[in-house]
């Protein structure tokens, strides 16, 4: 194999070679092979990056020759010489990886400068003021960047000379005051470093080389490639290119744009540029930029007023990029004296709803094809669009922050308990749930609150998946508030105290908490949104149903495009007030008939129930699982509570006690639930089919709404409960349409969410209509994790890799899916009409989808408001694998 | 295909036709054709009998005229006619399924009885009196068994007859009371049923094929069947046969007896037998039967001594018989007139002691071959064998009876708590300790106990595992008592009251409490179980360890023939009275620093206790698993204890009680426990590292003792874990020996207990030396079924058939024994040194044995007491798999 090149002169690299040349570096040479107007450069790749640290931080042989050559080609197109004392070449080192990490690694500009060519440099223009200033800035960074002083050093220094002068800017320095520093700051160093400042242009060069890959591993690098996943082999780039100096007058300037708007994703130019000043000047926030388009609302000349020639120029290059690149971009230039040059071109950062807008918009501009446009918006940005905002005009006071459990905005009145939640909501009040942690007694009131805050729990805390499951703004672990349950208040951050009753505004979104009441503005679903989503819809193969357990969920899982319900819990259904005490009084039962005898009390409701969420569904699949927790969730727990109870039910104290103690379980994720209450207690299920034929015969008498009803088995372990329970479905089904005189189809399936049912899944198959996969218990029992205890070491098992992702938010691909994948083939294989699904909290994560995609299911089902997600995903999912498909795969025969 | 054959005469049947004979007539036809002296008769198949429930309790067309020929030819045999007046045949009509299921169905004697019958054997006896004896009988027989009139009715006319009479006993009856007693039976009975007794010989037998096919249903047989997993359909079949006389006179006998000793095996016929008597006498038990055998020691002159020539008979059958069953029989014969003639043979049940004898003895006498020997003793009998029990002559006081969790007999005094327990035991007393249930803390109690006695809780709860683990008696579940840790005392049965320190015996075989202290008898393993078990080990594959976490169980596991440990659970050594305060300053640590000191303290005694097991395992392998349980198993649960333990540390109650409160978990199972610890603590794991590897330098280098030391590594998602803490275990090994200047072999491997690492096993096995199955932790995660909690609701799926067994006993076959096998497999492949192992409950079960032989593991752990269970298991699981792979198997291309 030939030797890697380890130089490349601009023109002879492009966009592919990112990899080895760094981000910056593939764009120069990209906009180098359009023929826009880049300074002359070259790039060292990240390989040598690599090999500099395999030699023990030495370059490797070669190099030093590749690179004078590399320069020596600079210099003739420039028509200069690096270190020469006519016409010297200065250049800038940049840093460069494949991802930008901003401001992570180290620049340095200006470099070749000594004592001997910035004499040249201030022949050549005429301007010594410039010329030293240009000098300081060199010795100051090349200090700071490659010989390791401290920034403050400098600007002591600086500081010093001023206060000497009495004056306050830089600018307000003359020439000589420029050389004095000069001349402290060499000294400076040589007093600090016990070294001179290097004059020979070379010897700056090879120094500042090497202190761009050594901050490849400097402390902020090392983080931040930690926090995102960036691999330490990759390596830096080194981009060596000849110096452009937008701070050369009045005819010079420097400035950043976007090729569209990124905030709307309006098809015009958008950014920011100074006059007669250098890019770091920018960074510094002095001066105040100004805008690149006419603006009246905006202070400062724009460009296009300014240079209307350049600015024309500017907009060819807009168009050539995007045309080039097919996307937004965005830019860094410079205009040395009335001439632009391109400094950088990189792919725009931006909001959701200008993502969407940019995506359509190119789409229909020819620019891209309608599947690239699907693909250039990542699913979980769309969040941002379908939930309320604060209005960012409103001052605020922040009290405290959180973890953005469940995005939304929301104020409303403090309340400490979910009853209390409820009585106030149910007077028209808005309401804000402050606790600890919420546990399934508090769903009523989270229900009935504007948003949910809570002192403790992560991201998959119950109070955050419920809230997402419901679509409601909800912060957790929001450490900053400390609760007095004795006094009905919290204390905040900056110790101030809230009583019940007070307002507080809940950011969902950023997980801030402010004190008062704050203006929101509601979501605005565009134009742009629904042709961007009906698109999506055209690509995509999965089905896409949400998860909702009341009618209102239902109606906004419709808004949102589900087609179906994949997942009803109805154990959500027992928790409101008139519904509890007859629970209750069914588990407290000690004969069958007593329990019979409840549970006729709650058919009626739960007949309700079903009737409002078919309505809504109106003849789209409703899944409905039967009922799935431990008893014991229902019974109450603290003694006020219990004393109540006993007092209502005319029972002993001691009886709850001891019936409770009787239900309390180790474990109870794998304890008594799921359809093992119906092979124990199976009058419990009994109702529950009753309640589902006669919601559907009922609603298709009065209001002729045709339905299908799914009804589904949880924790199964094999094909023996099916057996057992089917039958006792069938009978019900054929009992409650008789007794209306007619017939309806309906389907009985089971929740695959116990590795054993996965595996046996053949078996199962023939017996049921449906599969749907509980992911989240898969998860917890395929990995032996318990969601609500995970979060002492699933963060170190994420960060030291040992799972790629959390497995809650993300499906452990190699485990839980390598079960759904030959569950779901086994199943289909055992019976072609079986249809399979998805219903946990991966439902709605769109690496999850795209997994669920390739594993042949045929639906999943989310909460609502990730229903746009899922169908986003599921379309970039469909192009993705027709896309490698259609790919010819490099097969062993062609080896 | 042809019509089925409905009835068998004996001389058509065979042994080999059970299913269809039952196991009755096969082994009357089996005699028939062996040429011994049965009785002629037929027998009705069991298709028979399925046939009669499909017609509605109808006899199948075709089934009267074969059953004509077929007594037709009985006749023939006897010179005798059914209902002849002259000669007339006497039949019996018995029911037989292919188990025996004794006492369950019904029998009707001497059927073919009527008025004029009755004159025709008397006239051909000339015993009157003994002629309408045995009318009476058939009446009373066949009024209760087919006409279903209550016994006792026929007992109370019998009574009242005796009562006018004066006299006490039936044979004090003269022929006319008994004459009279015939009459007053056939009117009660019309009385009763409205219907007459059936006069007609024919009507008889019908009626009387019928009640037997009918008693297949009655209540006691199914509860039977459904105790016993007997399928309905196998149905029973009905064998009529002539009838012989045992009550002819003093040259008349009926008898029970054993080829072989049935209690000691001893080669020597064995049994009892009644001169002058029916059947049916010996079991109402009015007489004392009389010893085959000469024996001074027992009442009554010996058949041996009464009919020398039949006795000699006796002796030659049981040759015959032995010879051509290859297995001890349990026989039933009558003597009529001098002449003897065989009723049944079947396999005699035996005892533990008996079976290995009559194996062995068996093989030597070349009757059977090595492999049959092995294959004739059921495993778990073993168990018996291995324990002391109780003097069986010693009188007792029983005071209550729960569930036999771990076999053995111990007396001791009782107390209530583990510290008690260890404070007593260490002063010489022998101890009972007595709790509601067992935990963790409670180990150190059970270890210093002779036996455990608990109100509550199952054969799998915590003290039932580790009782067995221990070889320790133990009763758990004994509702019978109940504690009163108040006053230090128990309520048992009847209301007795025991107070700490009074003594109580413990039977944990037969899960019988007795008050005070019974005298014991040592386990004897005879020359026999010694040769037996020598024989197991020459066919098995598998390799047989134990686990054991004392030297002590080590010391029993080598005794019972262990070759290595296949399992030690470091945590049981943390919980000793000087251990525990270590390890709990290292739980309430919150600095590094802190936890490492306190792990140092730990140390020294972790590694005394690897020495101990090492010098007792004396080269053996010993695997030792890394730390697993969750941390907070070690803290404190009481108030007291807290205090106390505030009050040691010199910290407040409140520190320990919130840190205890951190670590409290929902799911236990699921939690931070296992490798997961390591992740988060390191130190921890380092510790153990280093005690296992000095142990064994030391133990080396003092005593020259070789150790290869195998550390496992528990709860493992997949391969990361291992790459991270494997490293750190060659680093410490590295430094060990280094400071020793020694080097040995190691072996490191992991646990596979979670569905994603057997899912995971070929990317796990290469970094690896072994795995080993943890099948506790696997049925719990792949069943989602927590063993601590499943008590509510297994027992009734076990019931249902859901599960075939208690999937904590006897593996799980489709599910979790599925993943072993596929594991292994893709271990295997992966790495062809892996060793792999199974070191849960199930290793110690003969049919999860079986199936880890099927699997192609290498070898399976279980309690000490259990290792000769094992080896018997694991070399009938190798003679079974070689049988069928030798046996040529139907193929595809031979249909």
């Amino acid at each position: 194999m030939a030797k890697r090149k380890m130089v490349y002169l601009f023109e002879e690299g492009s966009a592919e070679m990112r990899n080895l040349l760094g981000g910056k570096g593939a764009g120069l040479a990209e906009m180098t092979r359009l023929g826009l107007p880049v300074p002359p450069g070259f790039t060292i790749t990240t390989a040598v990056c690599n090999s500099y640290y395999k030699l023990n931080k030495n370059f490797p042989s070669g190099l030093r020759q590749r690179v004078r050559e590399a320069l020596h080609s600079v210099e003739e197109k420039m028509q200069r010489k690096f270190g020469g004392t006519e016409r010297p070449l200065l250049v800038s080192v940049r840093s460069g990886a494949r991802v930008s990490m901003p401001g992570m690694m180290d620049t340095v500009l200006n470099l070749g400068l000594n004592d001997s060519t910035v004499s040249s440099i201030i022949n050549e223009t005429g301007d010594p003021r410039w010329g030293f200033d240009t000098y300081r800035r060199f010795v100051q960074m090349y200090g700071n960047v490659v010989m390791g002083v401290e920034h403050s050093v400098f600007e002591e220094i600086l500081s010093e000379s001023k206060r000497v002068r009495g004056i306050k800017l830089d600018t307000e320095l003359n020439e000589e005051e420029l050389s004095v520093l000069v001349g402290r700051y060499k000294e400076k160093i040589r007093e600090l470093t016990g070294r001179e400042f290097p004059e020979d242009p070379f010897d700056q060069l090879w120094n500042a080389i090497g202190a761009v890959f050594e901050s490849w591993n400097n402390r902020r690098a090392i983080t931040y490639r930690q926090l995102n996943n960036i691999p330490e082999e990759w390596g830096t780039a080194v981009t060596v290119q000849s110096m452009v100096f937008g701070n050369m007058g009045e005819d010079c300037a420097t400035g950043v744009a976007f090729t569209r708007n990124p905030a709307t994703g309006e098809n015009r130019l958008y950014g920011e540029y100074l006059p007669n000043a250098q890019g770091e000047d920018v960074v510094a926030g002095i001066r105040t930029p100004q805008p690149i388009n006419r603006d009246p609302s905006k202070p400062g000349l724009s460009l296009e007023e300014k240079m209307p020639d350049t600015h024309s120029e500017l907009l060819r290059v807009k168009d050539l990029l995007e045309s080039h690149y097919k996307d937004m971009q965005d830019i860094e230039f410079t205009i040395q004296k009335g001439k632009l040059f391109l400094l950088q071109t990189r792919s725009g950062k931006r909001t959701a709803q200008a993502a969407v807008r940019v995506a359509v918009e190119m789409a229909n501009e020819g620019l891209i094809s309608r599947e690239d446009a699907i693909l250039s918006v990542d699913p979980s940005v769309l969040d941002q669009l379908l939930h309320p905002v604060f209005d960012e005009n409103a001052e605020r006071r922040p009290i405290g922050r959180g973890l953005p459990a469940s995005p939304g905005a929301a104020s409303g009145r403090v309340v400490f308990d979910a009853a209390e939640a409820v009585k106030l909501a149910s007077g028209g009040e808005k309401v804000i749930l402050v606790r600890n942690e919420t546990s399934a007694e508090d769903i009523h009131g989270m229900a009935a609150a504007q948003a949910i805050l809570t002192a403790t729990g992560g991201m998959t805390s119950h109070a955050a998946v419920v809230a997402r499951g419901m679509g409601k703004c909800c912060v957790v672990g929001c450490s900053d508030i400390s609760i007095s349950q004795g006094s009905k208040s919290f204390t905040a951050s900056d110790g101030v105290v809230i009583t019940e009753g007070e307002y507080i505004s809940v950011d969902g979104t950023s997980g801030n908490v402010y004190l008062g009441q704050l203006p929101t503005k509601a979501a605005e679903l565009t134009g742009f949104f629904e042709t961007f989503m009906e698109w999506a819809d055209s690509f995509k193969r999965l089905g896409i149903r949400a998860n909702a357990d009341l009618p209102e969920d239902a109606r906004i899982a419709r808004k949102f495009g589900a087609k179906g319900i994949g997942l009803t819990r109805t154990e959500h259904m027992f928790f409101g007030e008139h519904r509890l005490p007859h629970m209750r009084r069914m588990i407290l039962a000690n004969t069958t008939e007593k329990r019979k005898e409840a549970l006729e009390s709650l058919l009626p409701y739960q007949r309700e129930d079903f009737m409002g969420l078919f309505r809504e569904m109106n003849g789209y699949p409703v899944i409905i699982r039967l009922l799935d927790p431990p008893l014991h969730e229902f019974l109450p727990k603290g003694r006020d509570e219990v004393e109540r109870l006993a007092h209502e039910m005319g029972i002993s104290t001691e009886e709850i006690v001891s019936r409770t103690e009787a239900l309390r379980e180790l474990n109870p994720m794998l304890g008594h639930r799921g359809c093992r209450l119906a092979i124990t207690y199976p009058e419990v299920y009994e109702m529950q089919y009753r309640a589902i034929f006669e919601a559907a015969c009922e609603l298709k008498r009065k209001e002729n709404i045709d339905v299908v009803p799914e009804i589904m088995i949880p924790l199964v372990e094999g094909r023996e409960e099916i057996d057992i329970l089917r039958p006792q479905i069938d009978r019900t089904a054929e009992e409650v349409m008789g007794r209306y005189g007619m017939k309806m189809n309906y389907l009985v399936g089971t929740m695959i969410e116990l590795p054993r049912a996965a595996i046996l899944s053949d078996s199962i198959a023939p017996a049921v209509d449906f599969f749907s996969y509980g992911t989240n218990d898969l998860t917890q029992t395929v990995l032996g994790l318990s969601r609500d205890d995970a979060g002492r070491f699933l963060p170190e098992y994420v960060q030291m890799k040992i799972f790629p992702f959390d497995p809650f938010m993300t499906i452990d691909v190699k485990g839980v899916g390598s079960l759904v994948r030959s569950s779901a083939i086994r199943g289909k294989k055992a019976n072609g009409k079986l249809e399979v699904g998805i219903c946990g909290e991966h439902g709605g994560d769109p690496k999850s989808i795209e997994f669920f995609h390739s594993a042949g299911l045929d639906y999943v089902s989310c909460s609502p408001y990730r229903v746009p997600i899922a169908r986003l995903a599921a379309a970039q999912a469909a192009i993705r694998a027709a896309r490698t498909e259609r790919k010819p795969r490099p097969g062993k025969d062609q080896d």
